[in-house]
């Protein structure tokens, strides 16, 4: 994991972090000395919510502060947790006519100091409760004397707890719901490296053919240590039989049977990709559906409690049903709160809400709109054999030209330039022999066919700036497909080129001179105006060898060429010496 | 920056990446084929607004799609413009009766395929408009032939349309609104490092003294390098000067006039901590409150666009008055739009909605509740030398034991014992001194005193757990303060010490034999017993010297210690060794 950070030193960052965070929400207020976060327009006629703990897991508990969820929350140093002189300050900010409940995650410190400030509360007249929430089932039973370590399964207890004091619950009520529901909790986590904390020595990082699983939110190691790493795959059922299998009698929490109500919770640690995260998610809906029978009524994947940023996660599954049976509460009356809308972090999950579906439901098919017929009356005719054979020329230079295009274009490009011309030639020559295209000599034909392959298999700048060449020409070819009769078909197609030139214009800045595959397109359709075709193609091939004394302007080569001295001779731009290699294999087509 | 992944490979990672991310919301569908995501509650009646490029920024563009912001979406491969046909198919699926409007920022590959997407929609009917959306002032005037790069940005312009669109906006009004407000952006990004594509070669990781200033969402290379680091207050400078200098020949692309209402968007690139990027908030906030009279009227800080998971960030200044003159919606309508609630992950930032106080507001101090008066006729009372003398005694123990507590609590533990203790004694002198809280002998005063410096200067566990002892000894010996008069003090303060372990036992599972400071405690408590101070010292003692030759079970020397054969000879635990100082302490006080 790297070490690299804006901040360098811890000295007054948590507090510098809270001044910025609460900047989203107006409406909340922070007591610096204190680090207490409140929501300024909370009502006293509710339970208060409190939670807290050591910092670095932002948006946990700061970020949960607001209506329908935390009435305030506390923040310790760097994984440690705040003092009792702390907690004090948050539950004296926002008193409650019905009670306030501490809800924190089971780490010693925590527990002592909130178990403290609880007893002083109550000391002091307060209506004040405590929930310790440990759902993490890696240290067995066995294991551990303090029982299981906290995760952010307690971010769904905070939730729904905060949902039923927005509803109007009772202190028994929202406290009954707040243990039944966090019993109902398995997590497990599993960590790719460990995170290194501002201003602080190297830390224990991960080798890279490591994975740990029953890792901490602080840095603790691992329970079990996996190498070589598994695929996400066995990860997944790994940790889902940790999870979830009743038989194992270290761990088997949480009963779950069929037809329980359940909810999914991913949290990212700080440093995994959104892209991951989401193709993780999907890989424990289908396990639980395919191996546990198990398709949760409500999934939330984010970022409910980090440890800075840690490329690590851990994964939550709560069964509702037997929360709702230990409690007062329905499990329709738990989703609902689960659901109640708040102005916190955990919106970023909010869609919840939303009309609900089966998954199933959620992936579709649009229909394919038909090609649009073509009107023959516009449609170009020209000899069928000689145009199988251009086309077959063009594609054959393509492919054989590859190898040099990718090379060039790794020195100067994104290296893809070659590959793409290669796909759309060899998806053409498919086309021509399984379509057979090209049979009626009908150019229209062939374009819409170029139009299909280029939209739906070349990607990249070069299949954007022909896609839009080629549909305008085959537009500028009906537009004046009465030339072919009163001025010739080589007249024709000089005007669709230059028409279709004249339209990319309005996508692209690109001229003559700007190292592109302008370089080789635009000599061409002037050649082509003497009617000869010769004349484009020396003209296309004296545009693309041009292209070797031109330093870039545009698109990713600029960068890479920015300090180079273009006389001393570069690559030719590969656009352009593709599109001049496909115009020479046209003509050898045609002899 | 780390190059560790869960999914090694690209393949099929997108396509399982959106699968998973529309769980959180199941009024999505996903066409896989064209990667399309699209809101099956969207309205017909309103303004259709798609938005899509490569992947790998997730949540952007999938995750912002729901009500009041985007109909659809459509992504490319990693860091690749979808194809044409993709857009079309995003078009397709969610067809308006006003019209549709394509957002996208400038990017060649983006412009050219939705640019032929829009071509191609115009030409079968749809009334289908584009916005390209380039906000980065890092390439100046003359460097670019395309114009400004798009960045996170785009994100409010799209949020302020969602909002248009779904309050009814008219095409016209929708997209003028859209070209205006991009128009007003000023964005630039900062970068600690690039991010690493699953399943590519190595990446061209920046030197650890190094930082980039003007890169992009695709590990472009930055406009600036910087080496060394700048503190991050200069680095915000000259990124401020950057966006707003409007004296910038190259840049200035905003002007910003006294009382023009400004919106902050700050944007995680995926790597960075909540923590760090929260102080960064605040560190721009109060620069562009001191140095630019800038008092943003909305901030939202998040995951707008990502760059998977890279350790940087990009800020954006937008001009909300100047937007507001160049098209028909007012400023206070503009950020309604703002505002406008959505079911999508921009939630993450939707505090804006709550009730609106200036950031001078948000920061409060909260009164300190006074120390409860202690009632006189239950406080004990001794002789105030000896009482002074013991706790002098016990402090200059501790303090000397400093060195030896550090060494051993940094080989099995957090290494902050002899640290924590040290503090505690210190500050005991210094109240002693300047407080003369023994000078009359009320044992009250002196635990009240001590209940404070735990509280407030003296975290962790082992804090915790005094705090506790101490608290409830208080309580213990004003309950039972006749018992002094009765049976003698030291049957008290037996009593007393008895009754405050047991309610420590309430919050902590550690008996004797556990390796913690109980193992000095308990035993005293039984030692005393006998009424004879000497007999409760040599009690702790041997106690405090058991631990030699015990296995931690309690806290991180647990992990620390588990292959550890304790007969070998462990170090004693710190925390049972600090407390038999301390009592020793009191007892050499006595003498």
């Amino acid at each position: 994991m790297s070490n690299r950070h804006l901040f360098e030193s811890l000295d007054g960052l948590v507090n510098k972090c809270l001044r910025g965070l609460i900047a989203y929400n107006p409406s909340l207020a922070l007591d610096e000395a204190n680090r207490v976060v409140y929501d300024t327009t909370y009502s006293k006629a509710n339970v208060s919510i409190i939670s807290g703990g050591g910092s670095g897991h932002e948006p946990a508990w700061s970020g949960y502060v607001g209506e329908n969820l935390l009435a305030a929350s506390v923040a310790g140093d760097i994984f440690a947790s705040p003092s009792t002189k702390q907690i004090l300050a948050a539950i004296d900010a926002v008193p409650s006519e019905k009670g306030t409940i501490l809800v924190v995650t089971n780490y010693t410190g925590d527990c002592l100091h909130f178990g403290l400030a609880n007893e002083k509360a109550v000391a002091k007249g307060h209506k004040c409760r405590m929930i310790i929430c440990g759902d993490d089932v890696s240290v067995g039973r066995k294991g551990s004397l303090v029982g299981r370590r906290g995760l952010a399964g307690q971010l769904g207890v905070l939730k729904v707890m905060g949902g039923a004091s927005g509803a109007g619950g009772t202190l028994d009520q929202v406290y009954d719901l707040g243990v039944a529901f966090s019993q109902q909790v398995v997590s497990i986590a599993a960590t790719l490296d460990h995170c290194h904390v501002p201003g602080r020595a190297e830390h224990g990082a991960l080798a890279n053919d490591a994975l740990e699983i029953g890792t901490g939110p602080h840095n603790e190691p691992g329970y079990w240590k996996l190498s070589p790493v598994p695929s996400p795959q066995d990860l997944v059922k790994q940790l889902l039989t940790y999870l979830l299998d009743e038989n194992d009698a270290e761990r088997g929490y949480v009963k779950f049977n069929d037809g329980d109500e359940v909810m999914l919770l991913v949290s990212n640690f700080g440093g995994m990709s959104h892209l991951e995260m989401g193709a993780l998610s999907d890989e424990l809906l289908e396990q639980l559906a395919t191996n546990w029978k198990i398709d949760p009524v409500r999934v939330c994947s984010g970022f409910l409690e980090t440890s800075l940023n840690a490329p690590a996660f851990s994964i939550s599954v709560i069964n509702v049903t037997t929360a709702a049976r230990n409690c007062s509460y329905s499990a329709e009356e738990i989703k609902a709160f689960f659901d109640a809308r708040t102005n916190t972090h955990w919106e970023s999950m909010a869609g919840s809400r939303a009309q609900r579906r089966s998954r199933a439901d959620q992936f579709v098919q649009l229909p394919q709109e038909p090609r649009v017929a073509l009107d023959d009356g516009k449609d170009l005719k020209v000899d069928p054999v000689l145009l199988e054979q251009m086309l077959r020329g063009a594609c054959q230079n393509l492919i054989e030209a590859e190898s040099d295009l990718t090379r060039w274009d790794t020195e100067m490009g994104d290296g893809d330039c070659g590959e793409t011309l290669k796909t759309g030639a060899t998806c053409l020559i498919a086309a021509l022999d399984s379509k057979h295209i090209a049979d009626k000599g009908s150019v229209g034909t062939v374009l819409q066919e170029l139009e299909e392959i280029l939209e739906g298999k070349m990607g990249g700048t070069l299949g954007g700036i022909l896609g839009i060449f080629f549909v305008s020409m085959r537009n500028a070819l009906e537009d004046n497909v009465d030339l072919a009769s009163s001025e010739g078909v080589p007249e024709l197609w000089a005007k669709a080129v230059k028409i279709a030139l004249d339209n990319l214009g309005r996508y692209t800045p690109a001229k003559v001179g700007d190292r592109t595959v302008m370089d080789t397109l635009i000599p061409f359709a002037e050649g082509l105006k003497t009617g000869n075709f010769e004349d484009g193609v020396k003209a296309a091939v004296k545009g693309a060898e041009s292209t070797r004394t031109l330093k870039p302007k545009l698109g990713r080569a600029t960068y890479v060429a920015a300090g180079e001295d273009a006389s001393k001779g570069l690559p030719p731009d590969p656009g352009a010496w593709g599109a001049m290699v496909a115009i020479k294999g046209l003509q050898s087509g045609m002899s």
